[in-house]
């Protein structure tokens, strides 16, 4: 019988109709012949609900207790989930990340995984009964218990498919992955498949779909994911490490990210070690950087741009400044008013024209492209803000994506 | 350095302001040189909300998963009672009953206590931390969570003081043990201490002041129990096990309980084994019986009276009138209109005196007494419903209860 490890997202799971609903999807997947094991996150804004209690008890809640508070929420689901089963007739087991065999380090709010022992959760297969885990916590080496982090829920899933040697499939609110943002270009295409790197390059902060580190863990494991709707039957888009020969140098997507904001440090003495001196700081203080560039100014100056997070530029402007004063560098400024967008595909960065044609493409639209960045897979420019919106849809035009790709067409 | 396990209840912890108030109480019994496990209830309503929730998602929630639910609650507050203390510059951590090592057996929502393994605990207190342990809960043999019961929590600190040989305090909404009712009895009294059998007797639906299953526990492991208000400092009620002197042969309080229904069934032929024949149903039912009396009416017939809960009318009534047909008998009818009042104390069965001054004081009252029961240390009446509050104060009064004892004079 094949085995299935499907997830069920918070907003699945909020209320009891929506747990009966997904219930049902899990009876009918039983009924088919399949075995299932569904992995489920906390209901609805129970998570965020909890994180407001512990900061109305203490301005710093100890990670340790935290993970001990958050943990009770997949646990609430999984067991009401599990009582919606029986409701239906179906043999079923909630199980919590301890009992399932999920094992992490100690490293409380952001776990890793050390390794999955599913001895019980083979087991309770065994005597034919749907599992249900709480997804997003693990059991410490010293029998604690630890949260892994965000997109928990999604990477448990990812884990446990892989342990058991089983397809993975995950339920959201959002239906497959996109050509583009749908609320923002209206022709938007749902992609039938999609490679790792290009999903991880999509699912930047502009297209949650799914958590980045589940889709990294189902690369390293070769684990095919499907993304689809829980509200609906329709198919969703497989996540996969196959080379995809049809859609090998093409663009398949743009992404776009509003939560961006530039700080560049102005005439920096370009001496070796300068980078290191300006990011330490903002390591330390566990700030993400994400794109990064240095553009020689004048003479022996260099002025260094790097872009960040628009709730991070009240944290990181004083130490960057601070840093700028250490080094001799003239100033550091934020500039909040910017906006990322990509264009993804494989191979696109090697082959010729795909670069020359955003750039043209952003040109005809009178949009000032202010910083460059790119990847195997991906060419990244930074924008005014306000542009974003007619970047994205202006791309979209451009490389065709409306259009059903020859794979779907002969498929 | 003495050792004390407490337990906070859910209204003492019932939101972020209440668990800092704990939280500081708990600090300054630290700072005073005592070691503290404190055992905690779920906030609040949560349990009953959980249940609610639980019976929207399917009628008959399967006892496993109702225990994985609910066993939530107390897991939430004792991590956020932890950050409180941390907030507070305490040294503390939380662990489950599973962690803090309570063993129990597989009977889900009323499982028995089989062990407690405290390792870690004392590992814990070792440490210097403060110990906060979810109550109510434990771990199976199969390493499955299980709840205690009612009362769950008052058992689970009493538990704990019997395996680390430490002192019990029980913090709640109620300050102590009355000599009645205070919402009944103007001038009750607050009483200093009182035994273990007395606080059974008068802990009855009347006067919920601790769950009896934990009382009974500290009766057999002789564990002193200290009831008081976790909202004030005053000195609250010692339950223990030593013969109290002063109040031996003394009526201690008066207990009273409006939740009680009488059955009757009338004429019913006087033959051996015709008592179990009648509450055979009953107990295969799971109903609870409480006084029976069986009087002698004509000939060969006699009369069997006994009392129930209110709520549990309409499902006896049924039963008991077919076994009333079996059995030849006459006829079975219910009144719900009757309440029940006892005066309590060491002793007072088998000196004599104190049933004929409460017989007496009813009477002088107008108060028609329907069924008598006694215990050892217990005289109790069945009344009409609207004449118990009449006989608890008059009673009250007949046994001069608002009067200082001669211990607490001297004392």
């Amino acid at each position: 019988m094949p085995l299935v490890v499907q997830k069920y997202g918070g907003s699945s799971v909020a209320g009891a109709e929506r747990i009966k609903h997904v219930a049902g999807r899990i009876q009918r997947r039983a009924a088919a012949g399949d075995r299932v094991v569904a992995v489920v996150s906390a209901m609805g804004d129970t998570t965020d609900e909890l994180i407001a209690l512990a900061h109305r008890v203490t301005e710093h809640p100890q990670p340790r207790e935290m993970d001990v508070l958050l943990s009770t929420g997949e646990t609430q689901s999984s067991a009401l989930l599990v009582m919606a089963l029986h409701g239906l007739g179906v043999e079923a087991i909630s199980l919590s990340g301890a009992q399932a065999g999920m094992r992490t380090d100690s490293v409380h709010r952001n776990a890793r995984i050390l390794a999955i022992e599913p001895a019980r959760l083979r087991d309770e297969l065994g005597r034919g009964r749907v599992v249900i885990v709480a997804g997003f916590q693990g059991l410490t080496e010293s029998m604690d218990v630890a949260t892994i982090g965000r997109g928990g829920s999604d990477t448990t899933a990812v884990a446990f498919a892989a342990a058991l040697d089983a397809r993975c499939e995950i339920f959201t609110d959002v239906d497959g992955v996109y050509t583009a943002d749908p609320r923002v270009v209206a022709d938007a295409r749902k992609l039938q498949d999609i490679t790792y790197e290009e999903m991880l390059e999509l699912a930047s902060k502009g297209a949650k779909v799914m958590a980045p580190r589940a889709v990294e863990l189902g690369s390293v494991y070769n684990i095919p994911i499907l993304v689809a709707s829980s509200f609906e039957d329709e198919p969703g888009t497989l996540i996969h490490g196959g080379v995809d020969m049809e859609g090998f140098n093409r663009v398949r997507g743009i992404a776009h990210d509003l939560d961006v904001a530039k700080i560049t440090i102005r005439q920096v003495p370009d001496r070796p070690g300068i980078a290191a001196e300006v990011f330490a700081p903002l390591a330390d203080a566990r700030l993400s950087v994400d794109t990064i560039v240095q553009n020689q100014s004048e003479g022996q100056l260099t002025d260094i741009t790097f872009t960040i997070g628009k709730d991070d530029v009240d944290r990181a402007l004083p130490l960057v400044r601070d840093v700028a004063e250490q080094i001799g560098a003239r100033s550091a400024d934020a500039d909040e008013r910017v906006g990322k967008v990509s264009i993804v595909g494989t191979g696109i960065q090697s082959a010729p024209g795909y670069a020359a044609r955003m750039f043209k493409t952003m040109s005809d639209a009178g949009i000032n492209i202010e910083i460059i960045s790119t990847s195997e897979i991906r060419i990244t420019c930074i924008i005014p803000e306000d542009r974003v919106a007619d970047a994205v849809r202006a791309l979209h035009r451009a490389f065709e994506l409306e259009k059903a790709e020859a794979a779907e067409l002969s498929g």
